[in-house]
């Protein structure tokens, strides 16, 4: 591909249009420079709700938006489909899988990340993880289905499996699922089937840890674990999944008599969710190896505090891909957690540090601010823990399921996006219905 | 599969959830009769709003409707996701793919069309048809990738076949498809690419007749095609396409210069839809084999006028795999042409003589009511011809468009869904925008 016609002004290259990505971009929007934004997708997704379209309660237009639309009035900026495959800082250039290459004078890498199947990368087909649209499918389409030959399973041991769903990994995501999939078995279906009773489905939620919600305090934890097993998940904690089969699950865990030592279950069931473990995109690696940066143990890239490379001040790593730190004065550096404010706050900083640096001033080191943590279980129930400068403020039930609706559709990229959104939830709260509950196909891929 | 607890009352199995079986299964749904509704997919689509998915309009939930949720109130109807194998007549049992077997007293077979390439079935991967959401997603991921590729194309030749789209059919499908990818073209995409300009793309509707949209009054068909060039796309009729390649078209018509024969002309193209053939599903030979009945040259079963089989009372077929005729008091039977209209009059008349037949009353003839034929172009141009009393009523344009956005919005399955309809078409209206430009993966299918 012919390089854009050079106008003299820096190129800057920003592979990825999650959070990280796209931030930059608008922070960089009315500068002197020529932007080109790269993905391997033609959307920018907002994955907070991505849960949402794998569980039929959102269309996937609703909470994707085209990336050329996002940047058609920023002439500066040029919008590519494409995956990079290599970063050449010698060159200067980024390398697309299709052979283009992009030179750059400054490059923010925003690759995100993607699951960790610690090791077990067999497992992927049996427990579909939640990155991609894609991936969102998918689910939807096997915990669909299941119901589908649950009703015409004769055998009632195989028709138990069918009915007996698993989530594993009880972090943000996986509460959802967990807490939305007991909420179709035990709402949206009810009627709908003459052979099976969709409320006899078994949620279960496994969690290798003490507690769901790590990230937040205990007292939180325990509440969104109270929530859950109001809406019926069976919730297994420190339990580690030893293996996952196409007939089901093998866990070990404490024994439920709270005996010392632990057991081996056999769970048997078809429809597996994978939400444990997140692993930087391998473009970390091979960046790390092409600069002589230094990546931690899941992959993420360590970053000088004004989130560039050692030794390569013209390349920036943020969002899910870098290992940041957040620098306060006269207070220890501590990380930056991988969500996303903490990509958006780091793509607005790298692209600040970038213009100061053009400008010839030094740059400034990264912090992040941290507004709170909020994770919702399901209808009515969610957990919400804000900073405030009187301290924290820690709420939880409705009042925090309303907080946490309100502000992701107040952060739901593009306003007609939020409408419709608010439209879906309203309706879904009233009928308790999910409107998105079509597969495109029988064997097919489930779509929309 | 077990099957359900026999009640004593009449079983009825319907084959096929579109519109015929929908209307069918609507009229027994108080009758003292267990019924049995089969279908290949999950949901009722509605048909007549493909294009609109299939070029990124509309979120595939917008016109499809959970089977199970359009009969979740009728206790007296079980849905079964499954494919019509074999209809055995004599143990008066359906054949599902997965070996289940459904017993009926009474059967309605209404599983539709498909796409006919005219013994040219290997033209079907380089032209997919729409009858699918599947199709739909395949068409949009087509589009919107191959003004992706262009962009980064340094070919200008590739670039312009990249740039060029073919319809092939000028029916009402290829009409709304042909148009609607010459304002996706022209406004949609306006201002969203850096390398090329999207309205210099070409859109290309290629039929074999002498005019668009044979089915209504010539008066009409020439208002369509002159909104069609209006919109920029470029007509080609009495245009034989001879071959579909990789590479393009292969297409075989008159002179421009208007000089006698006809000549070849090789069309460059990277995306071809193909809207030319439909041909009844093939479980229509299949019963007809199985029942001696006969079909016609579209493989649609040719039914007695009350829609049942010849010698096999207890068997109707409705819907596109019907070759039916209508019965007007004192006139000649005609044809029953292949529109949801029809599908939805055939479903309730089987439905009713089920019920005549049940109560030991005589049979009626079928007589298909003609409210007219209409087909949009694009934004603000439409055709409208409508049969009343006092004759026909023929008009075209932006009153014609209203008048088709509202009837569909109208007879779309579900109030949620015309809500959310009319909202995208008024957004799309005010803002040339098309919501569900989104694509799941590079390589991957389209969705959503």
């Amino acid at each position: 591909m012919s390089t854009p016609p050079s106008s003299g002004r820096p190129r800057i290259v920003i592979i990825g249009c999650g959070f990280g990505g796209l931030e930059a971009a608008r922070k960089l929007q009315h500068a002197a420079v020529d932007i080109t934004i790269v993905d391997k997708t033609n959307h920018h997704l907002f994955q907070p709700l991505l849960y949402q379209v794998a569980t039929a309660g959102l269309a996937a237009p609703s909470i994707a938006a085209p990336a050329r639309l996002l940047f058609r009035s920023q002439p500066n900026i040029t919008t590519l489909l494409g995956e990079a495959t290599r970063i050449d800082p010698a060159a200067r250039e980024v390398h697309l899988a299709d052979g283009t290459r992009l030179p750059w004078d400054h490059l923010i890498v925003a690759a995100g990340a993607t699951h960790s199947y610690f090791g077990h990368d067999d497992w992927s087909t049996m427990a579909p993880g939640l990155k991609t649209l894609a991936d969102a499918f998918e689910i939807r389409r096997r915990i669909l289905m299941s119901f589908e030959a649950a009703e015409v399973e004769p055998d009632p041991v195989r028709r138990r499996a069918l009915l007996t769903f698993a989530v594993i990994g009880a972090g943000p995501t996986g509460v959802e699922m967990a807490g939305t999939l007991a909420e179709i078995a035990r709402h949206t279906l009810r009627g709908e089937f003459r052979r099976i009773d969709p409320r006899t489905a078994e949620v279960l939620l496994i969690e290798g840890g003490p507690r769901v919600l790590q990230a937040m305090p205990e007292v939180l934890s325990q509440r969104a674990l109270e929530q859950l097993q109001k809406l019926g998940v069976q919730v297994r904690l420190n339990a580690r999944v030893t293996a996952v089969t196409s007939g089901g699950l093998e866990v070990e865990s404490p024994f439920s008599d709270g005996g010392a030592g632990t057991g081996t279950h056999r769970i048997a069931c078809h429809c597996v969710i994978w939400a444990a473990g997140v692993a930087a995109s391998p473009l970390g690696r091979l960046l790390a190896e092409a600069t002589g940066a230094e990546c931690d143990r899941a992959g993420r890239v360590k970053v000088q505090p004004d989130l560039s490379l050692p030794g390569h001040p013209e390349i920036s790593v943020v969002g899910d891909l870098a290992a940041a730190m957040s620098h306060r004065p006269r207070k220890d550096p501590t990380p930056v957690p991988g969500v996303s404010p903490g990509a958006k706050q780091a793509g607005r900083a790298a692209a600040t540090n970038i213009l100061r640096r053009i400008a010839g001033k030094e740059t400034v080191p990264f912090r992040y601010r941290d507004y709170g943590n909020l994770a919702t279980i399901g209808r009515n129930s969610a957990v919400v823990d804000l900073g405030t400068p009187l301290g924290p403020l820690r709420f939880s039930g409705r009042l925090a399921w309303l907080f946490w609706l309100f502000a992701h559709a107040y952060f739901l990229i593009g306003f007609r996006n939020r409408i419709v959104v608010l439209m879906d939830w309203a309706s879904a709260y009233w009928s308790f219905q999910r409107h998105a509950r079509v597969v495109a196909e029988v064997r097919g891929r489930g779509e929309s």
